[in-house]
C-alpha cells in the first residue's frame, strides 16, 4: 500500500486537496479548496507543513484560487495574481520552497497570453507537483540497496510522504523496499516539541503497513549503542557546500551516538538542498521557536527551543539525493553555480 | 531560599508532609497523612518519587501510621507492623531505597520494647531523613568548587530536591553555589516521555530564585556545541564497580555530546548507588516501560520506551558523592565490600 498524497488536485482539477496534518493521528481528514485564503491558513497553520510538500501545494493552490475567483477567465485572472502571489508567498515566510513556487508560476504567466493563462499556471503546477514525485522516487530508487530484507533504520521528525507530493526522502527507500517486498522496521524519533515523529511518521508508515516504533528522543543513543539498528535516515532541510547538514533539532545527537556505534548515517534530501552560498554549517542560521512549544512549563522558567541544529559532516556516511549518492564537495553538481 | 522538603514530618510530627509532585508545575499541594493505605498510594502513584525521597516517605509513613493505628500503643503497634511493613515495601517493587527503609524499621523495631517500639521507630525514621538531608549538604559541599560565578550547567531528569529529603544530589552543588552567593544557570532537559525536567527540576530551581533554561531532550547536543554550557550534572539510579553509570534515559546522548565538545559530565549520587555487585554497565537490568507514556500514538504503532540507559565510565569525568568526588574502581570505598 502506497502512502496518501499529502498534496495534489481533486477529482476535477479544480481545488487543491490535501490531507489536514493538524489532526493527525488523531483524524484522517482530507480536504480541498480553490480558496486562496483557505490555502494560506492551511500552509500558516501547518495543515500543509514539510518544504516539499508547501511548494507543490502553493503551486496547485496558486492556479486553482485564480482559475475560480478569476470565473475562468484569463484576464481576469492575471489582475488578480498580483494581489494573490505575495500573500501566498508570505504564509510562511521562511519556507523557501514556497517562494520558489510561487516565483516559477509568476514566470510562466509572464510568458502566456490570457486566453491561455490558466491552462499554462495549471500545467507548470502539475510540473511542479511531478517533479516532486519523480524526485521522491529517484530517492528512493537510489537508497533501497541500502535496505536488505529484515533492515531495522532510524528516523528522526518526519521526512517522508507527508512532507512531499511523493513517496518523501528519508522514507523514500523505505517505500521503495518495501514495494519490493523487502521486510523493513522503522524506529522513529518522537521528535520534541512538535511530536512530528510520533504523529506523522509513525501514521504514514503504519497506514502503509511498514512495521514502526516509537522512541522518546533521549532513548536514540541507547537504541543505537543495542545493536538493534542497521542505518540511520534522515532528511535535511539545507545541505552547506562542505556537507554540514541543518536538520530538525535532535539530528545532531542521532548522529553523534551513530557514529560512537559505527551505525551509517544517510542524508536523504533534493539535490537543490545543497546550497552552494552556504560553505559550511556555522554560516545556517537556527530558527528559534516558541516556548509555548514546550508547555506547560513552571512560572518563571525559559525556554531554550531551537529549531534545527547542524550536523558535521564528518558524521555523515552519504548524502542520498534524487541524483544519487553524492559526496561533499558536490563538485558534479555544484561546479557550474559556484562563484 | 532554599528549596521546600519533598518529604518530611508534619509540624506535631504525628503524619508524613510530602509535596504532591503528580500536580506540579500547575499546582503547589503540600499533603499530610498517618493512612498507610494514602502513603502507599502516594508513593505508587509517584506523588512522592525519587528514590532517596522514597525511603525517607516510607520510613517516616510507617512510623507514623503504626502511631495513628495503634493510638500510641506499642504494643498494638508492633501486631500491626507484621501487616504494614510489606504491605509498604511492595508500593513499588523496584526500589531499592523503598525495601531498604523499612528493612531499617524493622531491625529497630525488633530490638525496642513495646513501651518503647513507637519512639524507637520515630527516632530512626529521623535519622534516615537527617542523613539523607546530609547526604545531599555534602555532595553539595564537594560540588559547589565545581561551579564558578556565572556557571552554566545542564541536567537531565530530576535529580534535586523534590527527589531527596534535602536539596538534591545533581542540583546540591548548584543549590550550594548558590547560597554562596554564585549566580547559576541551568539548563533542564524536557525528559520525555514523563517530563520531570520541565515539571519537577525547572520549577524547584525558579521556586528557589535560580535561573532555569528548559529544552527539548534533542536540543542537549547543540547546546553543549554552542560553548554555551560549562558543566553537566545528571544523577545516577546505578553504578556499577567498573565506572558504568545506569541513570534516566537520554543519560547517555548528553554524555556522547558532552564528550564530544570536551564539557565535563559529572555524575553526583550518594556512595551507596555504588554497587560492588554490579561489575559493569552490562549487568545492569533495564526497565522498559508502558507504550502509554509516549500517548498519543497513532493505531498500529509500537513503542520502544526504556526508562534508563547506561553510560560507559569513559565518557564520566568524574564521581560527585557524599565522600567526595570518588575514581572508579572505587577502591577506597568498596575494598571491604568486594568479595
Amino acid at each position: 500500500m502506497l502512502p496518501i498524497p499529502a498534496v495534489g488536485w481533486s477529482a476535477d482539477r479544480r481545488a487543491l486537496r490535501y490531507l489536514d496534518q493538524r489532526r493527525l493521528p488523531a483524524q484522517d481528514v482530507v480536504c480541498e479548496s480553490a480558496q486562496l485564503d483557505d490555502i494560506i491558513d492551511a500552509i500558516r497553520t501547518l495543515a500543509i507543513r514539510g518544504a516539499p510538500a508547501i511548494g507543490v501545494g502553493a503551486a496547485i493552490g496558486l492556479a486553482v484560487s485564480l482559475a475560480r475567483a478569476g470565473g475562468g477567465d484569463g484576464a481576469r485572472a492575471r489582475a488578480l495574481l498580483a494581489d494573490y502571489a505575495p500573500r501566498l508567498a508570505a504564509a510562511r515566510p521562511t519556507a523557501v520552497n514556497l517562494a520558489w513556487a510561487v516565483d516559477r508560476l509568476l514566470r510562466v504567466a509572464l510568458g502566456a497570453t490570457d486566453a491561455a493563462l490558466l491552462t499554462t499556471l495549471a500545467e507548470e503546477a502539475e510540473t511542479i507537483r511531478a517533479e516532486d514525485e519523480a524526485m521522491c522516487a529517484a530517492i528512493g530508487a537510489h537508497g533501497a540497496p541500502l535496505l536488505r530484507d529484515g533492515a531495522r533504520v532510524l528516523t528522526h521528525c518526519n521526512a517522508g510522504a507527508l512532507a512531499t507530493a511523493g513517496i518523501g526522502t528519508a522514507l523514500a527507500p523505505v517505500y521503495a523496499a518495501h514495494a519490493a517486498g523487502r521486510r523493513v522496521t522503522v524506529y522513529a524519533d518522537e521528535t520534541r516539541p512538535l511530536r512530528q515523529g510520533a504523529r506523522l511518521t509513525a501514521w504514514e508508515l503504519t497506514r502503509a503497513g511498514i512495521a514502526v516504533h516509537v522512541l522518546p528522543d533521549g532513548a536514540a543513543a541507547s537504541l543505537l549503542a543495542s545493536g538493534s539498528i542497521d542505518l540511520v535516515l534522515v532528511g535535511a532541510d539545507r545541505i552547506a557546500a562542505n556537507g554540514d547538514v541543518a536538520n530538525k533539532v535532535g539530528t545532531y545527537g542521532v548522529a553523534l551516538a551513530a557514529h560512537a556505534h559505527h551505525v551509517p548515517f544517510y542524508v536523504a534530501a533534493p539535490h537543490s538542498t545543497i546550497d552552494a552560498a552556504t560553505p559550511d554549517g556555522r554560516a545556517i542560521p537556527i530558527e528559534h521557536r516558541a516556548a509555548e512549544e514546550l508547555d506547560p512549563l513552571p512560572s518563571g522558567a525559559q525556554a531554550w527551543n531551537p529549531a534545527f541544529d547542524v550536523t558535521p559532516r564528518a558524521l555523515i556516511t552519504g548524502y542520498l539525493t534524487d541524483r544519487g549518492i553524492l559526496e561533499p564537495p558536490f563538485v558534479s553538481l555544484l561546479a557550474h553555480r559556484l562563484p
